[in-house]
């Protein structure tokens, strides 16, 4: 396995050290600041650096577009051009659905797949790279109906061996769930540490003392300036329609308050607390391994509709393989999943799409 | 020192140790719930249990009402009645205006001083209860201008030797600060998990995965609901005040993300940076202790008009100490203020308020 990174900062660096280390993949580099290619291939992110993106992915089986959320549409197409024909590329963006209509039209657009890794950390830069970074993490994948299920299946399989979960979601379905749980905390972070930075101009402020569920709450207040910049911004309309949702919900909060019904407020209360406990639930998942094996005719886009369809219904694919057959116009697919209840919803799933569709028994 | 606190729970118990331990104060505990009371003497919490609230209090030279916030008025109230003419009764509820103005009227108001310490834990109850939960921790005091100077200073004392940072704050100040810093966080993260909540009923909520600054920004929704009924409707129109401000700046928020300048977007998010910044420089402070010493006039409301002009200047008071005159009439008092700066403002703000004051060179 070839992998290229375009950008190699945190995220690029730790997937070029995951997939050294757990795939010994030999991993080509590259990055406009010299530095930095130079850091990462000194801490061992890749096995050697390219002089240009061009010489970077010619050989690449998957290629990661890891720069800023705005210049990836330009970086993707360019590696969409210099990559081979057989090379899946993908990118590890906050926002996706930007970058899935600037590739729409691009004629290797089948190629690409969007991918956003739910990891991160307090510290960038490739020297806080490690290869454990993906342990466990949420990754995003946004196929779309030109897809290449092959290139799919590598990339899907890739990403599981570094350790991720990945899993298919609607690019701009994608962008709506971040703008809710992701962009919007940040903004109402902003918000709150912009209140309270007001009262310390004034006397009172001074000696002022917040407690921890102020830190809490804001800690994500005023992250990377440069970063979420571009992500608030990709995503600005969505974001703006949560903003205008919330403040529906906290003008009834207000008015619920000045009611002065302690009864209600205790409700109002005791209803957030089991939204919370909803979300926790809802993140637990796990299980016994399934196996499904689904007959599926071989053309672009199957794979992407299945994974797509599984995503809404939930259900995570934790592994997949693919088996064209002799003929390349069928095939077999086999996916794994955990718990029997969603083994179970899966095969439903695939077989309202018109697959055939059996649960092998037993388990991985 | 003979100490009794009404409500042996989380903070009551928490109190009665550290009590015990850096103070040897002897501490008698009451609580409605007999289990309650039960237990706080089998954990070391209280020195003996009484059978009432008018046993507990009657010989004590601090009383601590640590019920609920909505008991509050009644619990102080009682406490007033049936303790010594030399003893201070204090509370640690999260609000204090409605209690102060349930005291105002009352004949023994002037032994009365409202506080509220920042600390807690996630899990309540006598057996979480510890003697080091409030080191470091700010204590908020709230007298008023019929507050006996010499019952401020012992429970000032008091709370700085169990560890805890005293301060004194206009009660109405002390809960519109916390309708900022405290409140709107709790108001914030149930309409957050609230809109999170609702996406889980639809299908694209299944497989739902939140990030950590989802959680942080969510880790206080829902919070006890018994409790957060009380603080909440208790400050209900101040809460509901700040929301408003909150939804006016949501507002412009949302109209930046729509207008689409990126520039813009990144000035914001890096004024919030600088916001989260000079918020966490706020809470620093520190530096060598200088004494402040301060010829006063001996009369009931003294020392807290000096204690609140410094928390309103921002100055912590380290330590203090009273030392009447002979003729009972005039006196002397020491502040103990950490950092030169601060100790200057000090003595500038005392003069200001007509007292002579020196600062003694050299510290603690």
């Amino acid at each position: 396995m070839r992998v290229a990174v375009l950008g190699v900062g945190l995220i690029g660096g730790s997937i070029g050290l995951a997939a050294r280390r757990r795939l010994g993949a030999e991993v080509t580099g590259f990055d406009r600041d010299a530095d930095v290619l130079a850091r990462a291939l000194e801490v061992g992110a890749i096995d050697r650096s390219a002089e240009s993106l061009a010489e970077a992915v010619a050989a690449a089986d998957a290629v990661f577009c890891a720069g800023p959320v705005a210049a990836l549409p330009t970086l993707a197409a360019e590696a969409l051009e210099a990559s081979g024909e057989d090379a899946v590329v993908t990118d590890v963006g906050s926002t996706k659905r930007q970058l899935a209509d600037a590739i729409a039209a691009h004629p290797q657009g089948s190629r690409f797949i969007g991918g956003h890794p739910l990891a991160g950390a307090e510290t960038d830069g490739v020297e806080n790279a490690r290869a454990e970074l993906f342990e466990g993490a949420r990754w995003y994948l946004t196929p779309d109906d030109r897809s290449q299920g092959v290139l799919f299946d590598r990339l899907h399989r890739l990403l599981a061996d570094i350790g991720a979960r990945p899993q298919a979601i609607d690019a701009a379905e994608h962008d709506r769930a971040m703008a809710t749980i992701s962009h919007l905390p940040h903004v109402l972070a902003n918000v709150l540490v912009n209140r309270v930075a007001d009262g310390l101009s004034g006397e009172s402020g001074r000696g002022l003392e917040v407690g921890r569920s102020f830190r809490d709450t804001t800690r994500v207040a005023g992250a990377n300036p440069a970063v979420w910049a571009d992500i608030l911004s990709a995503n600005g309309a969505t974001v703006a329609d949560e903003i205008d949702v919330v403040i529906e919900r906290l003008r009834e909060s207000a008015s619920l308050l000045r009611e002065g019904d302690r009864e209600a407020v205790e409700r109002w209360q005791a209803g957030a607390r089991e939204d919370r406990l909803a979300i926790a639930a809802a993140e637990l998942s796990g299980g016994e391994l399934h196996e499904l094996r689904l007959a599926v005719e071989n053309r672009p886009g199957t794979v992407a509709e299945i994974a797509l369809a599984l995503g809404k219904a939930g259900v995570n694919i934790e592994d997949m393989g693919l088996f064209p057959a002799s003929d390349r116009r069928t095939g077999a697919i086999s996916l794994w999943i955990a718990g029997s209840a969603e083994a179970e919803r899966a095969a439903e799933v695939v077989g309202e799409l018109g697959h055939g569709v059996s649960i092998v028994a037993g388990g991985a």
